[in-house]
């Protein structure tokens, strides 16, 4: 670059330069159509399928893009970082590859399935402070003593630069998309792809996607009042989007290149990452699925367009992940927990299994009460049932009333 | 095809073709390398997602190379098929899109939502017998009777060139592939793909593997002696693959073009599926995680190799993926379960939780159990925690023995 500009400038330019440069040390991750979520939302569903990345999200390609900017001293001197998500991931494997020393801050009540994992890429981890804040705070004060280069998640135009090729690979696999659904914490990836769309495919409209839980960038781009900033950090499954931290950075190409920003609920994210994991055989993070979370949301402004939808992260705890899952099944009436009151007698449970049974439906869990309800003859059943719908569900409530037990599906 | 030849035999050729006629008509499912999967396997890992065609399975290939195939009489006639599975579900979906009246039998002990699955996709579902070879007699009087094509999964030449264009896609996104590992059932899949590979990449050592349970091919292609037919079907988590009927015409490619099949256990199986999903976050099935199971279960024979593994479908049923992930926590020690004896004193489930606590443990489940335990005075306490890693559950029980408790790891 012989021009003289602003070194926190960027142009689209930058993100191809970004893509050339960390392109050959990367995963050339799917962009693929996808019939079924077509079918299901109305639009012609494309989607990037960032969860593939090697540490399971987007977060490489800023971080890598970062790291090979870096002089032969600063990598001698090594980097640091402050997350407890895919962008530690990130910066601890790529550094990691290229043998520069990494340091991540996270904070201490950090699960340590998240500390191991990035102990595993390699990297050193503090544990630092009870909020992100705390040890980004530990983590300025450690760069300036030791010169470590801090490698900031998304307010830094590297970094910007490098998520920005999400957009050069989805553009150069799909012609005329009108819409590229990106999701939003931060503003880096949206940043990065609307400087790269708006200048490679102008007729491309760039909507971010945020979640109600966390709608910084929302209301400063719909001109509303700035939250009252609570210090309760509320619990989102899409933690990867849940950013309270505004940047000057994001917010200047967000404002100039980006369309919309729209907000989904945590009940659409849920069923998104259902959605992604029963018809796309993929599994997204919350915030991974919140673009297809926005097409369900927003069925009518995208019905019958080409929308190219960035899966930006896989990095879900298995354990939240089967939670998801029975909880997905239980909304969709796949999984049905009915109450009865029961007589405590010999044979009772046999006669309601049986009517069970005969409607086709699948016992699948039991538990008998028999200390708190009232009168003392009576038990109180609560049986797991596998449904084929909400319908069905109704269907066997019916029939268990007709037999005269009283029934009540819970919901 | 002007040269005269027998219509059952089948050439590299005849799978090009196939590639032809249904590639525009189908999604190009990604191929792409799997850094984390190598590091894991020691090979060089490149993964085909065939469940990320629209019904879920590389089915779709060799029913769709058969229906483009069809006269127009017969088109009009309509087809039928037997299957509870992913040939169903690629028959129904196909047909409907081409407007072919589909008929597909099912045994009637069949799980509704199976049912409902292939009858949300446009065929008849019709429930005969309790097996599926009862299924199957009655299919072929439907047909004669009806005029109706029969579609069989994988004994006719048109679906096993369909399903060899797998291997073209592969072989055409990588180079030099040292092996391709093929899930295997029928052998409709392994077939095709060997012999479209045994022209194109001579060199490439093509492998079918078997799921323990269901080892026919595996004994007819080392020349065991064929298992006594049992009646009862063993349970798998790899049903796809759980094919017991044997096809001439797969075996005679099979013999002629394949290198190996190998045989891996349920244990494999359940803990390549959990792979695929915590480390390259893609839902398969257990059938199409055999080919990862395989590399896992024969770490030296493919080490510094590369192996293109097959993930042949991915339609696996919500609730048993759940428990699946919760059981791959269990064996990997990330989920523990502590029986303790305690006495039954105010104050004992606060110190028990505390020690636990202090070790960095995460209790997700409690249950006490007061009436079968002897002495009267002591109840059972059944703790589940989230713990690190096995390491970690023993440093638990070690911490609370030291505190007096007796406690049991359950393993």
């Amino acid at each position: 670059m012989a021009r003289r500009r602003n070194p926190r400038d960027i142009e689209a330019d930058d993100v191809v330069q970004a893509g050339w440069r960390i392109g050959p040390q990367m995963v050339r991750t799917p962009c693929l159509r996808s019939p079924a979520l077509s079918a299901l939302t109305g639009a012609t569903v494309y989607l990037k399928l960032e969860n593939m990345q090697t540490t399971g999200s987007f977060k490489e390609r800023g971080a890598l893009n970062r790291l090979l900017s870096l002089s032969a001293a600063e990598c001698r001197h090594g980097v640091i970082a402050v997350s407890a998500g895919n962008h530690a991931r990130a910066v601890a494997y790529h550094a990691k590859r290229l043998h520069i020393h990494a340091t991540i801050v996270m904070p201490s009540t950090t699960p340590f399935a998240k500390v191991s994992n990035t102990e595993a890429l390699g990297a050193t981890v503090i544990l630092f402070g009870t909020t992100l804040s705390q040890a980004a705070r530990h983590a300025r004060q450690l760069a300036t003593e030791h010169n470590w280069s801090l490698i900031h998640p998304y307010d830094d135009p590297l970094v910007i630069a490098g998520q920005g090729t999400v957009a050069l690979e989805m553009l150069s696999d799909l012609a005329d998309l009108d819409y590229l659904l990106v999701p939003t914490g931060g503003g880096g990836l949206l940043a990065g792809m609307a400087i790269a769309s708006k200048t490679l495919s102008p007729r491309t409209r760039v909507v971010g996607v945020q979640v109600a839980t966390y709608p910084a960038l929302h209301r400063w781009f719909h001109g509303h009042r700035k939250e009252r900033r609570s210090l309760l950090a509320p619990e989102t499954l899409a933690e990867g989007i849940a950013v309270k931290d505004p940047s000057p950075l994001t917010h200047r190409y967000i404002r100039r290149h980006v369309d919309d920003i729209l907000l989904v609920s945590e009940d659409n994210i849920e069923d998104a990452v259902n959605l992604l994991l029963e018809r796309q055989k993929v599994v997204a993070e919350g915030a991974g699925a919140a673009s297809l979370a926005a097409l369900r949301a927003h069925p009518t402004r995208f019905a019958g367009k080409r929308v190219g939808c960035v899966i930006s992260g896989g990095n879900i705890d298995p354990r939240v992940l089967a939670e998801t899952i029975t909880r997905g099944l239980a909304r969709t009436g796949r999984l049905s927990r009915l109450h009865l009151a029961v007589r405590d007698l010999p044979g009772s449970l046999a006669k309601i299994t049986a009517i069970i049974a005969k409607m086709g439906a699948n016992i699948v869990d039991v538990r008998h009460q028999r200390v708190f309800p009232i009168p003392r003859t009576r038990t109180e059943l609560e049986l797991d049932v596998a449904t084929r719908d909400r319908r069905h569900a109704q269907r066997v409530v019916t029939a268990l009333r007709r037999s005269g037990y009283s029934v009540q599906l819970q919901s």
